[in-house]
């Protein structure tokens, strides 16, 4: 039997891979199991995205150009004129299949084997994925719960640059945290970054969905990083229209903008459908964002005081994405959320969640911890939490805990 | 200024990039350029497909899974029995965007860095690009334009078998050349796999488009390779809908699934939009594809009569794919064609073809060879070679050659 590659037998399993098939049992015994564990929402993709891709007319589902059809891309300069980044061009963005092609171009076109990325942790898990492709080593700051997972000291960071770094990634609003960067903060990581000549690599995905009347500041509010900047954007959770895989990479350096079209060529083509139906997502006006922000910001305030309100759980409030990092008081969560879906169940009903483990480099780190979406509305959330506290009670019986 | 990759500084350009300006440039001049570069066919998607687009009644545009959506997994594996491989099930396919993605995903599952891959050359120039990615190194076996680019001797292949050969890639039939390989060339093939165990990465994605009754015979009619195979298929070219971004990797192995499948959970999903489109376009029956194949047979016999009438120039008769290569009496077919677009015109039209050069690991074996698709309609193709023709004269002239 040929060899498998290194690459592939070193890539970390995704947090919740060995849940699945205890979801599909519980599923196959009439088991309800409400998904708390995956960033999937079931807010509804806006009206005129669906509409455009109704009226398409063409005849021919050409290629687009390698780096985005210009219609599309013209829609994404508005947009972040709109934003304030009035000096950004249609030659800034490459359009990806996915913020997970932009992450993908990102770390190729920066990192060779070895090289490393710093990533402050509990980060999401499938930035493991994108740098193990290519042999790149993640090194770790930890964040913490106490500090509602805040930048760790930017110390910390420099600690930790050697002269194989070449990025710092960050996520900003957090997945799985939540957290929200300070004005400050970004400031420390933008001086770092140019001390050391590296580059920022900013998962801005979550941007649009930031509560309490906080603004999300992007690493583009820092022009002097020009050349050490990369921007990760997608429409999956902008406009819940996950499936249609369009994404973005935006950078103002040249160097690094066509190097990465390298890649994008080598490719061919981004998808021609989904860059149509964002199109069109993006001529509506505010009112979907802004309603969809009030529905998650209700979402939150729901999920994280009843997850608070249960005895031991802890749960800072995120200020951002859709998702929480909850310490529970149990041994061990990967084994819990598996006990949850294989032999625990509520009046035939059950959560499924994300043990934490896999988003840190330690998985030590996160064995008491879960993140939980709140993407899912908000009777099934309220459910959810009332699972989760009868679910903590029985297990607590169980094992003696 | 931060460092860029060694694996973006060493990726090879496209063969047309450096065209791509002055083709610009002589449209801005107003002069109408015939693109008989590419592989963008003009013939319409079936209307089933764009029907189904127009008929979605989703609310929500969701993740697709990572290995690709039960439905259209099914569509694919009906259409895989109809060709007689009745063995495989839905579990035996990985969809992804493009065939692109099933390259990147069959050669970073199998390829570490400084592996190598035998490609017989010319080659579809972007497994360059997925090589290099991955700092795996391309060894080419060359074919020749005499015999019409058949599979060189198995010899030739065995002398360049390394230990670290991880794989053979080859197009059937092939881009650039259509070239079709016969049972007992894919037989050699097979047996030279088997003895130093390793994989044929077949890339099939013209197989619908053979002609003169032949019929393409695809590396899975080879069952003693079920460990050692993967085909590599799109719907882009059988459906002309290159721009959905929808393919597939296929292979008979667990343990190559099972790790391909690594890649694909970490970019989380395929399209979604393109699967529905693929799913309506397989339950079509063959009419379709049948007026396409005969419609490119058409216009292949045309083009290649035409070319082989003008002076100097040989073009081996295609039995496959909508290329071919042909050999011009001219010094550098990279500075021929950059004339074509800079300095000739004729009634204000020209031509663009792709320099063979970039097909080769060594350009200097393509350096008198274009090569030529055949995706334009039959007044545009008689039209083309026309214009070849007299500019074959003019650059004479011009170089005194």
């Amino acid at each position: 039997m040929p060899n498998i590659s290194n690459r592939a037998l070193h890539m970390p399993p995704s947090p919740v891979r060995k849940l699945v098939p205890f979801a599909l049992k519980a599923k196959q015994k009439g088991i309800k199991v409400y998904h708390l564990n995956i960033g999937q929402p079931d807010i509804e993709t806006p009206e005129t995205a669906l509409n455009a891709l109704k009226n398409i007319d063409l005849k021919v589902l050409e290629y687009a150009l390698s780096e985005g059809n210009l219609d599309y891309r013209k829609a994404l300069t508005e947009y972040y004129h709109s934003l304030g980044f009035n000096d950004l061009t249609t030659d800034n963005f490459i359009v990806t299949n996915g913020g997970s092609e932009a992450l993908n171009f990102a770390i190729s076109t920066l990192c060779d084997d070895g090289d490393e990325v710093i990533i402050p942790e509990p980060y999401y898990a499938n930035y493991n994925g994108f740098t193990s492709t290519f042999n790149v080593n993640v090194v770790a700051v930890p964040s913490t719960i106490d500090t509602g997972f805040a930048l760790p000291p930017i110390e910390e960071f420099e600690k930790k640059i050697t002269e194989k770094t070449r990025a710092i990634v960050i996520c900003n609003p957090g997945n799985p945290t939540g957290y929200l960067y300070t004005r400050e903060e970004l400031q420390k990581l933008a001086e770092i970054a140019l001390k050391y000549d590296i580059v920022v690599i900013s998962d801005e995905v979550y941007r649009e969905y930031v509560y309490d009347g906080k603004q999300q500041i992007s690493m583009l509010a820092f022009p002097e990083l020009a050349e050490n900047c990369i921007i990760i954007d997608s429409e999956s959770k902008r406009y819940s229209m996950c499936g249609v895989r369009i994404g973005c990479m935006i950078t103002r350096s040249k160097k690094i903008h066509d190097a990465a079209m390298l890649f994008a060529q080598a490719r061919l083509s981004p998808v021609l459908l989904g860059q149509i139906a964002a199109t069109a997502a993006h001529q509506d006006d505010q009112a979907y964002i802004r309603s969809v922000r009030e529905e998650y910001t209700h979402r939150r305030n729901i999920l994280v005081d009843l997850l608070n309100a249960i005895p031991g759980v802890i749960c800072p409030k995120p200020k951002g994405a859709f998702y929480c990092v909850a310490e529970l008081p149990v041994d061990d969560t990967e084994k819990f959320a598996q006990w949850l879906l294989e032999k625990y169940s509520n009046q035939n009903e059950t959560i499924m969640v994300a043990p934490a483990g896999g988003f840190y480099s330690n998985p030590e780190l996160g064995k008491k911890q879960v993140r939980i979406a709140y993407v899912l509305k908000e009777e099934d959330l309220k459910r959810s939490a009332a699972i989760l506290k009868d679910a903590l009670e029985q297990y607590k019986l169980e094992f003696s805990l």
